[in-house]
């Protein structure tokens, strides 16, 4: 993995840069959409590429249940078996252990915990999350840390980011990855001191990347911005930064000003099979009434094939009548978004004038006037 | 609408021919994938058209109910709606009333009936169903028949055709239908007399097609053909004749030797959804665990997009684990298998070799040896 800085802002840290990997390379800041069962949801490949989708991120624990790293392996790896040939990211399973599993058990060792699917009982360390991602063979694989809940006490948090690092270490020990690079997670909740600490400790053990993780949990926006800002500061300028879980169209343009390079979550595409389409106008909740007669697309200012050949009023049909190709075309349209924010947080950066693309951001997310419920 | 026959198979009664409309002219034997509530469920109109889908059929009785008829009208009529230019056939909600609603009262005038949606009570007659057909706007509409139940008395569906064959009439002196066509229902059960009294009947009023209705309601084959064999030596050479709600790929075959114009059902985009994919090698049951670890795709001979980018082990990943990909994947390629299916057919009669198509397709519907559930 190469990471090389093509552009600077003058007044905040926001960069624009390009990630070479073993499957191609792809400018940042990116945004990942997400491919839990080794698919992003309701959308095939071939739509993912038209829609300039550089890299998709896999989940290492669904995978790891089902159908197993040990059989994508034999399939030839992630991207062979998902019929995927450009760049993916696999998290290191910590992050699902701790929010999907039912936990039993932590130990110095790592985790024991019972599968949501069928309630078996499995163990994932550092070394086990280690050989997962080298079997699923994504480009980039993520450290295995422990998320921190929240809200939680300094002492916990103290603590936890000391297991973290240990862990990071005995990941770095195990691998082996040929052609993928890892990243390592910073926590540390939200103490800035706390986060500047395990931001350090990882920096010392010399990772390809640095993930920003425990964010997205329920605090303020400010305080995110706060540990977003603490732990970016105390991260090396030459490696690519991963806000990890992040976000809504706001936090993009807030984490990319602030020098983060990579974006991951779900909300373009599980908003979408809940009907919420994102526009230059704001949020459109496409089963509202309003829409009923509505021949307008659902963002007139977009030209995915969605917008290009539907009305809403059609939109507002298919996803009452509860068909599958309500949310295949919603998800093309939120991903279109969100690949055209990205495209324009880029080319402002380039052109040294994120501040006002932000400024005319805010402005126009309010033109909608949705009450979105 | 304007039916040219092009050429004819030597020995049996099977054609090919071009059928022109408003929106398109399609060569005959065709089938018509089912779109329930406008939209041919899981794919999009650009999966279609490149599949080389050249006509769709629209279900009336649904329309009616969500978004409501005149709504659809109000948007531009049910192509602009759904965003498919090609032809579009609506059937007459007949069926649907008798299958899906819960059924009220029979009257001389029409059906009274509850939603199945919402239990609200409807009244849908011969005249109402013309008035919806003609604001749906489809190229073919079909007239308004009484369904006779399976098994049904002699005297039953005798009486059953007197009313459809005077529904038939009370169509025609409401229809108004621009750019529309008007296909008559001969029914007439498993009673080769009475189907012939039907299609006698319904010749005299004078249609632009006539449907085979009735059919593929738990009667053995050869009954369904004896009947098809029927009804269709009433019917007039230069007219379309469209085998409604029919069948497998067996029937395809058998339909069309004897005669048959056009098809339609829901079989391959329903199977798809179960898992159930055909190929020219029978039919497969992609959760079969024989597939865990298959890299080949679901038919070495199909060339459609899932066959050319996906392995028989990841389809059967995607539909152990529910993901909506798995019935965009699997549709696509029944669709496919249909639409092919129907090409050889063509070409077969073209080329007077029907029967040997016939031999072939049947050797090789038994390769694949799997015992499908």
């Amino acid at each position: 993995m190469k990471f090389e800085i093509t552009s600077r802002s003058a007044w905040f840290p926001a960069r624009t840069g390009i990630l070479s990997t073993a499957h191609g390379d792809f400018e940042t800041p990116v945004f990942m959409p997400v491919g839990t069962n080794a698919t992003v949801k309701a959308v095939a490949p071939r739509d993912l590429e038209s829609l300039g989708v550089s890299i998709v991120l896999a989940n290492s624990y669904h995978l790891y249940l089902r159908p197993g790293h040990k059989l994508v392996e034999e399939l030839g790896g992630l991207h062979c078996f998902m019929g995927w040939s450009r760049p993916i990211l696999t998290d290191s399973g910590g992050f699902q252990v701790y929010s999907l599993a039912r936990l039993r058990d932590i130990s110095e060792e790592g985790v024991t915990f019972r599968s949501h699917l069928d309630g078996s009982l499995h163990f994932i360390g550092p070394k086990e999350a280690m050989e997962i991602q080298m079997s699923l063979g994504a480009d980039m694989a993520m450290a295995f840390d422990e998320c921190v809940p929240y809200p939680a006490s300094h002492d916990y948090v103290m603590r936890s980011v000391g297991l973290t690092t240990r862990w990071a270490q005995r990941c770095l020990d195990a691998w082996k990855g040929v052609n993928q690079s890892l990243f390592a997670i910073v926590q540390g909740g939200m103490y800035p001191d706390l986060r500047e600490l395990s931001a350090r400790a990882l920096v010392r053990l010399g990772f390809d990347g640095y993930a920003i993780g425990g964010l997205s949990v329920g605090e303020d926006r400010a305080v995110r911005l706060a540990m977003i800002e603490a732990t970016k500061r105390c991260l090396p300028e030459d490696r690519p930064v991963y806000l990890m879980g992040v976000g809504t169209p706001e936090d993009l343009v807030e984490g990319s000003m602030r020098g983060i390079d990579m974006f991951d979550c779900v909300m373009p595409t599980r908003n979408a099979r809940n009907g919420m389409l994102f526009t230059e106008k704001g949020r459109l909740s496409i089963k509202n009434l309003r829409y009923r007669n509505d021949l307008l697309p659902p963002d007139e200012e977009c030209g995915c094939y969605t917008c290009s050949n539907f009305s809403r009023a059609y939109l507002r049909h298919l996803f009452l009548s509860g068909e599958i190709l309500a949310y295949q075309l919603n998800t093309i349209h939120n991903l279109s978004y969100y690949m055209h924010l990205m495209c324009g947080i880029r080319e402002a950066i380039r052109q040294n004038r994120l501040d006002k693309f932000r400024e005319k951001f805010y402005e126009r997310q309010t033109l909608l006037k949705e009450e979105v419920t």
